[in-house]
């Protein structure tokens, strides 16, 4: 079977709905759960309330956990709250404790007191644990359920162990040894369980020095490490190296998917860039907040030439250079801003610190401002046949490349810095910003030149 | 141990340095190979050539394989020009064959050759038929290492099968079943098979509903499978079903983090947002090609504005609103296009088809165009107290809104239908090409309304 297709998914749904029109439970069960999850919750998605009323009578908590587990986030409310709440308890209780959370955290609260209540005492317990920690930490995505097993025991007894534990257990190829006081002392992978011989001992054969994140580590943090040495989960401890929980490599691929989406957002300076089958009508909302706050800066700009009329009226043609002053303004800043938000997210700004990052974009901004300074100011002579005009461009685009460099990569680095959200250091804002700084450094250059009688154009 | 700091890695070096110094070969191999790959790689980086021939001479080329598989790309080459060919041919032939594949394709040709001609027969062979997949095909990311059982096998034949294989094969934890035309019928994962009883048959425990991919998709593809359904391998096979490899969740975590760094680098117009240690010349070099591209586009802005100079002596006041006309144009169809590469990205873009997004798209443009051609319609209105200068700028932005989403959403859909790379669209390009379209629009709009005897300003 390939990934399912659209028209594949289509035709399935045909058998499965059929089934449900003529109440043959079986069938629906037999050609619902031999599809993947993923595809399961893709049909269920489409369904009306009253066929997903049919539904949840047809299919055990059990398995309308494993369709929750891949749903969409903004869909999961509605759906709970229409289920009957002692099945949706339930439900909850038979996702994995770090999915759960996930959805917990996107419900009202009275429900999520209301569920926890319903729930049985154990996985209540473990959910209750999972949903203090902070948003976007390592513990926000672990999962409680792994296999742990002592030092002491035997490769045989270590194999039986993993035996029942393993249809609960979120990974079962990383296997964590702790001690008594459930510290972790040491890692061995299943790979290397089944190649021992069975009367070892654990202590024997496994590897001591075991790789942890710490609970309130940042999830990015966390995906990298896992992406740089290749591993399969990672156990969670606490400061005095309790274990907590494990993060799955699944988790962390959804974390990577996630912060690129974050970071290109941003850039973009649109609210959410994945859109699915979003109507005009919703997309236009994800983008006119910052049309309109782009607007205004837009504003600002205008009042700002505003001041120069004089200048203006004196020298028309000056106007036809603002569009390519402050184009280059706004492609140098972004492309600054890209690399400074990149190192923050690859953790690459630590080194060195900000003192060699502002050296090395004011060396950036200098050549790239001389090269094209050079290349505008002998352009503009060659066109319009004033020197003066040419070196005033030219001055212009030098420095307007400098500061905005400089502007797009110290802005996100120094609100990254106080721990201000970057956000608002997205790609459109940088743009303004520095469409108003050179505008200012041009017209300042133009009016100087005009006290000193050096242009002589129009 | 945690992920180690700077720091750390370099106290562990100076103790790895000074065994080195000291020619204590034991002392250098024990602190060295106590280390993750990942950081032998960093350490072994950092190093001089004289140093890094001794540290061939003191590792087997099996443990230089695993350091050199954690290599940058950029440096490969010259670590395998420095060994000596016979020592790098057999380090090629311990690496696995999808690293050593990528790490041949960074190589001379020639060089290729050689090291294939020197290595052992079967990783020749092996490497070999995997350098004709084309890059960035599910080929060109699989690796021929795993691990296949028969169907008529029992799980106690299938788990002594295991045990001798699993030192070599990149995972054991999915394996696949063929028939005896190694054609893929089934798979059955590592935690199932360590369940089930010795004496049953794997036909009886496999899953015969075995997701693949194709030799020849797309490895985003593969990737994005791979995350939906939360797998750790994926098998590869050809048209016929034939098994011929698989891909592992390091790999494609690879995939994600190259491609999301690409989508990005692209919308930002640098060749590589990636920085590391880059001098400000490195970095500016990165950078110059688009600046310089952005800068020969902003002169045709400049010259088109030229051709409206005397709409402009007449109405200097129009040059103010320039850059908010052209800012407004840039953002929004940066906007459009990052809603579009993530569409292609994320396959969605098929769904209804090109009409439906340009219908989505033209919505989307005129929705944010009404409120904000009002919006800036009245402030224009009572700060220049002019209501057809009111009108004019309100008319441009709604126009250059509809326009420049539509040009942002589609060029690079146009693009991709047509298999051209769509770096070119990337977002300075479509910015350039939207100030160019809104300042057509502006002064077309002015022009009309100074026919029209309607703008009395100034």
């Amino acid at each position: 079977m390939e990934y399912l297709e659209e028209h594949e998914r289509r035709e399935q749904w045909k058998k499965i709905e059929n089934a449900l029109q003529e109440d043959r439970i079986d069938e629906f069960r037999a050609e619902f759960l031999e599809m993947h999850p993923y595809d399961q919750a893709k049909i269920f998605e489409e369904q009306t309330e009253e066929t997903r009323q049919q539904i949840y009578t047809y299919l055990s908590p059990e398995e309308i956990a494993d369709v929750m587990e891949h749903i969409e986030f903004e869909d999961i409310e509605l759906y709970f709250s229409e289920m009957d709440p002692r099945f949706a308890a339930q439900v909850l209780a038979d996702i994995s404790t770090d999915d759960a959370v996930d959805i917990l955290n996107e419900l009202d609260i009275n429900k999520v007191a209301s569920f926890l209540t319903i729930m049985d005492k154990e996985s209540a317990a473990e959910i209750k644990e999972l949903l203090h920690y902070e948003e976007k930490t390592a513990g926000s995505i672990m999962t409680t359920e792994y296999v742990v097993i002592r030092a002491e025991e035997t490769v045989r007894q270590a194999m039986l162990h993993l035996r029942t534990e393993a249809p609960d257990a979120e990974t079962i190829y990383y296997i964590y040894v702790v001690d008594e006081e459930k510290r972790l002392v040491g890692v061995i992978s299943l790979r290397d369980l089944i190649i021992a011989e069975d009367d070892w001992l654990i202590s024997e054969v496994m590897s001591d020095r075991v790789l942890s994140v710490s609970v309130g580590d940042d999830q990015e943090e966390v995906a990298r490490m896992m992406r740089d040495y290749d591993f399969l989960a990672m156990p969670v401890v606490d400061f005095k190296q309790h274990m907590l929980g494990i993060i799955t490599v699944d988790d962390v691929m959804d974390v990577m998917e996630e912060e690129a989406s974050d970071d290109y957002s941003k850039l973009a300076g649109v609210s959410d860039v994945d859109n699915r089958d979003d109507t005009a009508f919703a997309s236009a909302k994800k983008r006119l907040p910052w049309l309109v706050i782009l607007l205004f800066l837009g504003l600002m700009t205008a009042s700002l030439i505003s001041r120069f009329e004089d200048t203006l009226n004196e020298v028309a043609i000056l106007a036809i250079f603002i569009p390519l002053i402050a184009g280059m303004a706004g492609n140098t800043g972004t492309q600054a801003l890209a690399v400074a938000v990149r190192s923050i997210a690859t953790g690459e700004h630590g080194k060195g610190g900000l003192a060699k990052l502002v050296a090395r974009e004011a060396g950036t901004g200098l050549i790239n401002g001389v090269i094209c300074g050079i290349i505008i100011t002998g352009i503009v002579y060659f066109w319009q046949g004033d020197i003066f005009l040419g070196i005033l461009v030219g001055i212009s685009i030098l420095s307007t490349l400098i500061v905005a460099t400089l502007a797009g990569a110290t802005v996100p680095l120094v609100m990254h810095k106080f721990n201000i959200d970057p956000a608002v250091a997205s790609g459109p804002f940088i743009t303004t910003i520095n469409d108003i700084i050179s505008i200012l450094i041009y017209f300042g250059v133009a009016t100087a030149f005009l006290n000193l009688h050096l242009l002589i154009t129009s």
